[in-house]
């Protein structure tokens, strides 16, 4: 099926029967507010801090933001991506029927290697968790097209079938189920503490959720979720050598399909792709992709692991960077969201860092 | 009241009170538990981590352990401290009657500074945290007694009210209230989850609870609401430079008076107080205090803040270094636990770290 098609029958009801499937295997992760963090964002930036932006000399934004934090970094193996993966193999197994389920099994019960092809830039703390998993991990190079190639010539070599790591129907759906398990928080948590909100426990849902966005899964997934409901959703990207393909893609009205940043988002370096393009310009869908610098991205960090005492690495904070620091993003609060303020689901995608990490990035 | 007197009243009821009194004021923090934790703990130490302890040579041991993780770095102000303050201020209002409560409101109101006396070599974050909240922060030398002079001079000045940082017999009971929590969630969750331990469903409590001992506030505290359950407590100290004097008085007999260690758990550099002597050195209700070494407590930490995602400071983390490192603990768990093994609580005082400080300690 063409990727226009695919991208169609890409529905709530989907992500619905993903979630179905996958949830005896994963985390139900927490949904955490922190009311510093909603102070922060909810005060003007420094005019210093628009020095050298198109927002330089305006008075800076006064939107009101308060946060619902998914911390997809306490989700098994550190991050999202379990959410995918473990829909794509139950498909597999559901699609092939019997004998797949018995070669899962085998596969599993004998130790039969999965090959796991990542670059070899990777970080010490992924490496070493997929070696954990996997029983086989071959590396390539950093760009995408590399990646691709060593993966063509494992699957010729060893005739293992492919499970991409993002720009799939199955992934995708996976992955969405975070934006489901979201808004079934949010509206279980108002109902409790209907101060949490100035919208009261109504209950009418969130008014935006923010996703980062790499290969794209993770944003299409959520986007494909909320499709049908009134919550906006945004993609965030670090801008660091052009690793905010998706925004520049969207800007030039064609997906950039070639990325080499090293920025320090490492889950963030992958162009995003073609399927999960179909999603995230489709206007009814995502509403905006909007980049941070990488100094922004520390000082997101900064906050979640000093203030929330929560363990994220830096492709995780891209969202809230976005509603902390990028002042066109915050412009749109403050117009749309008025003296209320908009509730924002903010996914922090991943956990899956080293102290050593840490320090160097700080030192 | 003579100290002994006193330690007879600190009974399960008065830290039931003191709940009560200030719930409305703290945080109900999480009590997690974790897999990788327990595995790790439930596997021998190697041969070679044995060396140069008086367990070398020996087989090391083989104790089954659950964890049980009470996070007060999560409490308000990143730390426990926020009980025992928040009881001390509000019993303080309650014996003055309305003159104090009134006061209490003016000061804040008007902003009437409270003078915090703080050793000049604590962590930045620790002095930033304080100076955010209190209007006027005065340093003393890093010893108790150093401190205890400032605080004289503070007071004969200005005629305020000391309220003591640990040796009180309302700041014990307030610090207790983290026991009474951690009962309270462990055996909801068990109800909930009968799985996560080998003891099922039926809730006795748990077997053990394991604290940080500085000025030992929190231990006699916790002590104190387990006193009459089966329920043992232990402490843990560091033991470098000394600043296991709690462990080493109980050795001798007698309260260990002035502690000078620089050890990375800043939070427990300050020698047992009076009160809490009586209460940890009466073996109906500390089972037993053992330290660590910083390396141990830096591997604690490291495991917490990579596996859990979880932010902890160094002094947070030493009960768990015990468990995971001290072979004369794992030696009584492995023994008193047999096959079933034991559940333990570890509570995670306190998370006042910074990006920069993890940094250094791991560099």
């Amino acid at each position: 099926m063409d990727p226009q098609s695919l991208a169609q029958s890409l529905t709530p009801s989907k992500v619905h029967a993903a979630h179905t499937l996958i949830k005896p295997y994963i985390h139900r992760t927490p949904l955490l507010t922190n009311k510093t963090l909603n102070g922060i964002a909810s005060t003007p930036q420094t005019p210093d801090a628009l020095k050298g932006t198109p927002y330089e000399g305006q008075t800076p934004a006064n939107p009101t933001i308060r946060f619902f934090f998914k911390c997809e970094n306490l989700q098994r193996i550190g991050a999202f991506k379990a959410r995918g993966a473990f829909h794509a193999l139950l498909r597999l197994i559901e699609e092939r029927g019997n004998h797949a389920q018995a070669l899962a099994l085998a596969s599993t019960t004998l130790n039969i290697p999965s090959y796991i092809v990542m670059p070899s830039i990777s970080t010490t703390s992924k490496i070493e968790g997929t070696k954990a998993y996997a029983t086989k991990v071959v590396f390539s190079g950093s760009t995408s097209t590399e990646r691709e190639a060593v993966v063509a010539e494992v699957q010729s070599q060893t005739g293992a079938i492919l499970v991409p790591p993002y720009d799939d129907f199955n992934i995708i759906c996976g992955q969405g189920t975070t934006g489901l398990e979201i808004e079934e928080q949010y509206l279980d948590l108002l109902a409790q503490n209907p101060q949490l909100s100035a919208h009261g426990s109504s209950g009418s849902g969130l008014d935006a959720v923010i996703t980062p966005i790499g290969g794209g899964g993770l944003n299409a997934g959520v986007a494909t979720f909320f499709s049908d409901k009134k919550t906006k959703v945004f993609g965030a990207e670090p801008s660091f050598e052009g690793a905010d393909d998706c925004r520049r893609g969207l800007e030039a009205g064609e997906r950039v399909t070639s990325v080499k940043s090293l920025t320090i988002g490492d889950g963030l370096r992958t162009p995003v792709g073609l399927l999960n393009w179909e999603v995230i310009s489709d206007k009814k869908k995502v509403e905006g992709v909007f980049a941070v610098t990488e100094e922004q991205i520390k000082a997101a960090m900064r906050l979640v692991l000093e203030r929330m005492k929560v363990v994220v690495e830096p492709s995780a904070v891209v969202g809230l960077a976005v509603c902390l620091f990028n002042e066109e993003f915050r412009r749109i609060v403050e117009k749309e969201g008025g003296e209320e303020g908009w509730d924002i689901g903010i996914v922090f995608s991943g956990g899956n860092t080293t102290v050593e990490a840490i320090g160097k990035l700080f030192s």
